[in-house]
C-alpha cells in the first residue's frame, strides 16, 4: 500500500458542499459550476501543520520548474475557503489550464555539465523502476523515464518520507514512481550526478511476474512482449533514434520546400504490377463474428465468383505498395513533394530484411535528372544521419558499445565521405573482377543481391556509400526512364554497409509513348493507370516526332550514318528536344531500414515497435 | 516543338570517345570511367559563340541562386577539352553532385517587399502555365510552380527568345515551362513585380483537352480528377496549409519531449470494439487475377469455415481503428509519446464528415490527468492554427476571401481567447435551457450531437472552442476512466465551430479490475486485450483492496456513515491510495477534420488528396 506522505493520524475529514462525493479524489479539480447541488467533497485538513501540507504537495507534485502534472492535485489541496472563494466569481464555463513542459531526465543529465549544474536544486522525477539495490545504510533505485538511456540514481535511506515502500517490496522492476530529491554529486562512476531522495511515492506497483527482469532476455522473446520491451535500454534507444529519424526527415524536406503529401493506403490501382498486395475488403463478416464466418456468407456472382459490386469500394481494392504515382500526381502541380506514410508487401518471406507492414518515405521532384534525385538522397542522408549523431549521442554510444562495434564511425563516415557512384555496368565488372566467391553468380542483367550489394559498399569503396546507376531496365519498373541505349533505365540505387540497398529511386519516364510500351512490355494494364498517363499528356511531355524517336533507338544507324546531312540535321532536333524535356525524379526510402542502418540492429523487425510478419500481427 | 534558344544551324558534331552513344542526349552527365571503351559521344561545339552557348546554359538552366536543376546538362555544356581533362583525373567511381534549393516563386515574391527587393535581377523560373493572355505588343503568361498561390506574371514579347511558342500555341493552360527574364515593377495592380522574359522554354507541352480551364469547375468534377486538382488554385492552398498543419504537429510534439510513435495499421486486436473494420486477407486472389476470382477458391475448414490459418496472419486481421492503446504501451515507457498515421472506418457513410481512410494525431501522456490533457490539446490546437496563420498569410487570405468569410477571425480567436470547459452535465441543461429547436432531442445520456456541438461552441460561447468533460460512460470507450459518481468517465470532447467535436480524449482506467469490469459491460473479449491490460499489471495502478473499492462505489453509505471512526480510517486510506494512483490521458485528433478547421472546405473530400469513401478508391 502506498502510505505516501500523508500520515492519516494528522488529517482530519470536513464535509463542504460539491458536486460529486469523492470528486476530488480523482486527482483532477472540476470546475464546479452548481453550488446549488448539494453533495459533498472531503477535504483535507491537516489540524496542526497547514501550511507545511500545501508545501509538500507543491514539492512532491509539482516543483517550480515542473508544474504540468499534477498541477490540479495541487491545485485541489488549497484550502476550502479558497475553493468557496473561486466558485463566487466564475461562471458556468471554466478555463483551461496552461499547458507546460515537464521536466525530464534528459533535461536534467543531458547537459555538457550532465547535470552538475543542478547541485543542489530539489526537483521531483517520474518514471520507471529499472533496479533497486539495497545496502546495509542506503538503497538505490534507478529510475527511468524514456526521455534518455540514463536512468537517474535515487539515493534513498530510512530518513526519507516513504522509504516503508522499499521495506514492503513495493518498489520493485516495473513499478513506476514519483521521486522528490536534492541533486548531489554522486560517488559512482557511471554518473556525475544523483537524487538524494526526500520523498518516495509509488504511482502503480508492478507485479512480480514482469517479464523483463535484470537478467538478459533475447530479442525473439522481447518480440512475443512488444508491448513491454520500450522499457528496456535497446528498444528504448530505437524508438528515440527512431524518432530522430522521422523528425530530422520532415525537418530536411520542410526546409527545402518540400510539401508531404499523404499518398492513399487503400488503392483500387495496382500501383507497380510490383510486390503481393494484400486485400482489403468487407465481403468477409466484420471483426465481432470473424471467428466462425462462414465460407458461403461471401457474396458472389451467378457464375460463382467474388461479387466485388458488394464490397465496400465495389471493386477490389489492396493496400498500397507505394505511393510514388500517387505523390507525381502532386509534384507536377507543387514542385517538390514527399510522402511519408505505411506501405505493405504480402510477401511470404520470413527474413530480418523484410516487413509485411513498414513506412516508406518517397520524395519526387519536378524539374530534375537523375543527377538531381542522387544529390538529393544523398543530401537526406548525410542530413538525417548527422542529426542523429548530434543529437542522440548517448543512444549511438550505447549502439556503439553494445550493438554495433564501430557504428559511430561508419555513421561519421557517411555525413563526411563523398558518395561514390557508378554505373550497373561497371559494377557488375567489378564484381566479375572480384576474387570473393558469391553465393549468387554474377551476370549482366541479374538483379545484384545483397551480397553484391555490401560487397561493393563495404568491401570495394571501403565503407563508402555507392551509388549504382543505369540498371538493365528489364529488372526495373516500368516508370523508370528509359536511357538512350534501348537497354538500361536512369535508375540508381544507394547501397550501403550492413544494409545493402537503403534508396532506390530513378528519372521518371515523360514520354507518353514509352511508358505506353512499357506498361505493355510488363503486361500491366494501361487503363488502370490512366490518371498516370494523364500526367504525361498534360505538362509533360513534348510530343514526339516518330522518326526522330527511331534515330535515338537506332544507336548503330546513328554512328554510321553521322556524317550524312539529313540525319545530322534530324540528329541535331533531337538533342534539342530532349534537352528540354520535363524531367522529374524521385526515390524511395524504406524507413525501418533506414533505422537499422543507423542503430546497427540485426532484425528489422526490431526497428518497428509492433512488426508484421507472416503469422504475426498481435498486439 | 521546343525550338529553344540552340539555333541548330550554328552548332556542330563532334565524335568524342565515351562510354555510350547518345548518354549526352539523356540530361545527365554520368561519370565515364573507362576511357578505354571506344564509344562515341556528340558535343556541340557552335563555331562561332562557343562562351556565349555556356551563358546560354547557365542563364537558362541555372542560374547563381537557381543551381541544382539541370546543373547536369549545364556541365554536359562544357568544352570537349574540360571533359577529357577530368576523366584522367578520376578513377572508376564518380562524385555525386550538391543539392540545393531551389529558387521558387514564394522566394521571390513572399518576402516583406513581395519581390521589390530583386528589381533588376535575371531569374529563372520554372512551373506550370496557368493562363496566356494574348494583347496587340505583349502576351502575358502566368506561371505557377506550387510554391505559392501567387503566380509569376511573365511578359513575352517578339524580341524574347523562344516566343514563336507562343504563336504556334504550345504555350497552353496546364504546359510546364522554363522561363528566363529580368524581375520588372509591373503595372498591374495585382502585383508588385513581374518578369521580363528573355527566353521561354516549353519543357511539357499540355493537350487542349486538358481539363481544369479557366472556366469555373464544381469541386465535385475535381475530386474526379484528383491527379490533377492540385493544379487550382484552392487545392494548392489546401496541400500547403495541410502540410503547414502536419510539419506544425510534429513541431509541437517535439518541441515538447513527445516521442512519435508508429501504431501498426494491420492489427488482429480488435482495438476499441467500436467502429466497422477493414479485413486485410490474402485469402482472395491476389490482385492480377482478382477480376474473375472464384468465391470457391477461399480455403475452408471441413464445417465451411474461412479456413482463416491460412490466411497472412494466420487469423483475421484488420484495419486499424485507432493507435491509441498501442501508444499507451510506449506512454508507460517513454512518458510522452504521440502517433501520426493512417486510421480506417468500413462505416457505409456518405458523408461530407467521415472518411474511411484518415488521419489521426493521438498523443498519449504518462503521469497527466484529464486537466493535463485539456491542457495539453488546447496548447496543441492554438500552436498548429498560430504557425499555419504565419506561415501561410497568402492561402489565408485566400480561404478569407472565396472558401469561407471571417475564417482569419475565427482562427484567431482560438489563438487568443481561453478555452472554455464545462461538464457534459451542465451541456445537457444548457441546450435544454436554449429556445434552439433541433433536429435530435436532448436529453441526458445522448451523445451530443453535430447540432448541438455547433450550437455551444458557435452561439452559447460565441467562437470559443468549448471542452465538454465527464461523459456518461455508456457512450464513450472502454478504457475511459470512471469518474467516482460511477456514472460518467473522465473524458472531453473539445468542440469548435464549424467542426464541431474535433479532439476527444480522456484520462484512462488504469485500475485493472475496472477496466475488465468495463470490457464485460461492452461484451468485448478480455483475451484479446491481454498487452493491453498488462500495462495495468505492470506499473500503472496500485493493488486495491477490495472493501476500498466498495466504499468508493458506495456513495451514500460512505455519505451515511462518515462519522464512523471505521469508515474515516478506511476513507482515508482510499484517498492516500488515489492521490497517487497513475494517472496517464491522451486524446485524439482526426487530421482531416483539422484541415476543414484551418480551411474552412465544406467537404472532408477536399481536404485529402485522394479521399476515399463507399464505392471510391480510385487514383
Amino acid at each position: 500500500m502506498a502510505t505516501a506522505a500523508l500520515s492519516p493520524a494528522t488529517a482530519s475529514l470536513r464535509l463542504k458542499p460539491f458536486s460529486s462525493t469523492v470528486r476530488f479524489l480523482s486527482l483532477y479539480n472540476r470546475h464546479q459550476p452548481k453550488p446549488n447541488k448539494l453533495k459533498y467533497q472531503f477535504i483535507i485538513t491537516p489540524p496542526h501543520h497547514p501550511p507545511k501540507l500545501l508545501l509538500h504537495f507543491n514539492h512532491l507534485i509539482g516543483s517550480t520548474t515542473d508544474r504540468r502534472c499534477f498541477s490540479t492535485v495541487v491545485s485541489a489541496a488549497v484550502s476550502p475557503g479558497e475553493v468557496a472563494e473561486k466558485s463566487k466569481t466564475e461562471s458556468i464555463e471554466g478555463i483551461v489550464g496552461e499547458f507546460r513542459k515537464r521536466l525530464r531526465i534528459s533535461e536534467i543529465k543531458g547537459g555538457e555539465s550532465e547535470g552538475l549544474d543542478r547541485l543542489g536544486q530539489t526537483l521531483t522525477v517520474r518514471g520507471w523502476v529499472r533496479t533497486l539495490r539495497v545496502q546495509s545504510s542506503v538503497t538505490f533505485i534507478e529510475v527511468n523515464d524514456g526521455s534518455c538511456l540514463s536512468n537517474m540514481q535515487c539515493v534513498i535511506d530510512s530518513a526519507a518520507e516513504g522509504y516503508d515502500q522499499v521495506e514492503s517490496g513495493l518498489i520493485t522492476t516495473g513499478a513506476s514512481v514519483c521521486v522528490e530529491g536534492v541533486v548531489v554529486p554522486s560517488q559512482g562512476k557511471k554518473q556525475k550526478i544523483e537524487l538524494k531522495v526526500n520523498k518516495l511515492v509509488t504511482v502503480g506497483k508492478s507485479d512480480p511476474s514482469f517479464p523483463i527482469q535484470k537478467k538478459k532476455v533475447t530479442r525473439e522473446f522481447l518480440r512475443s512482449k512488444a508491448h513491454l520491451r520500450p522499457r528496456t535500454n535497446t528498444f528504448g534507444a530505437v524508438a528515440r533514434v527512431r524518432n530522430a529519424l522521422a523528425y530530422a526527415t520532415h525537418k530536411f524536406f520542410q526546409e527545402n520546400g518540400f510539401v508531404w503529401i499523404s499518398s492513399p493506403i487503400i488503392t483500387a490501382s495496382d500501383c507497380e504490377g510490383a510486390g503481393e498486395q494484400f486485400c482489403v475488403t468487407t465481403l468477409i463478416p466484420s471483426s465481432k463474428e470473424v471467428i466462425d464466418s462462414p465460407a458461403d456468407a461471401i457474396p458472389r456472382t451467378e457464375n460463382g465468383l467474388i461479387d466485388w459490386s458488394q464490397d465496400f469500394f465495389e471493386k477490389p481494392a489492396f493496400l498500397t505498395v507505394s505511393g510514388q504515382l500517387n505523390a507525381e500526381t502532386y509534384a507536377t502541380a507543387l514542385t517538390d513533394v514527399y510522402t511519408f506514410g505505411p506501405t505493405f508487401r504480402a510477401e511470404n518471406s520470413n527474413t530480418s530484411r523484410h516487413l509485411a507492414e513498414f513506412w516508406m518515405i518517397e520524395p519526387e521532384l519536378a524539374f530534375a535528372d537523375l543527377n538531381d534525385d542522387m544529390a538529393c538522397a544523398t543530401a537526406y542522408l548525410q542530413y538525417v544521419v548527422k542529426h542523429v549523431l548530434e543529437n542522440c549521442k548517448e543512444d549511438m554510444d550505447f549502439f556503439n558499445n553494445w550493438i554495433e562495434k564501430g557504428i559511430i564511425d561508419r555513421l561519421s563516415d557517411v555525413v563526411e565521405k563523398s558518395f561514390v557512384r557508378m554505373t550497373y555496368t561497371d559494377a557488375v565488372e567489378l564484381l566479375l573482377k572480384s576474387k570473393k566467391k558469391f553465393e549468387f553468380p554474377v551476370k549482366w542483367g541479374c538483379d545484384l543481391q545483397s551480397e553484391h550489394e555490401r560487397y561493393i559498399t563495404e568491401e570495394a569503396f571501403n565503407g563508402c556509400p555507392v551509388i549504382i546507376t543505369d540498371y538493365p531496365k528489364d529488372i526495373k519498373a516500368f516508370y523508370m526512364r528509359l536511357n538512350d541505349d534501348g537497354k538500361t533505365v536512369a535508375a540508381m540505387d544507394m547501397l550501403v554497409p550492413r544494409v545493402g540497398e537503403l534508396i532506390g529511386g530513378s528519372q521518371r519516364e515523360e514520354r507518353l509513348d514509352y511508358l505506353e510500351n512499357r506498361l505493355d512490355e510488363q503486361k500491366l494494364n494501361k487503363e488502370s493507370f490512366w490518371w498516370y498517363l494523364d500526367l504525361r499528356r498534360y505538362g509533360t511531355a513534348i510530343e514526339y516526332q516518330k522518326e526522330m524517336l527511331q534515330v535515338i533507338h537506332a544507336e548503330k544507324i546513328l554512328a554510321d550514318s553521322v556524317l550524312s546531312q539529313y540525319n545530322i540535321n534530324s540528329i541535331i532536333l533531337v538533342l534539342i528536344v530532349l534537352f528540354y524535356l520535363v524531367p522529374h525524379a524521385g526515390f524511395g526510402l524504406g524507413f525501418e531500414r533506414l533505422v537499422q542502418f543507423a542503430t546497427g540492429m540485426d532484425n528489422i523487425r526490431d526497428t518497428i515497435p509492433f512488426p508484421r510478419a507472416p503469422g504475426s500481427a498481435e498486439f
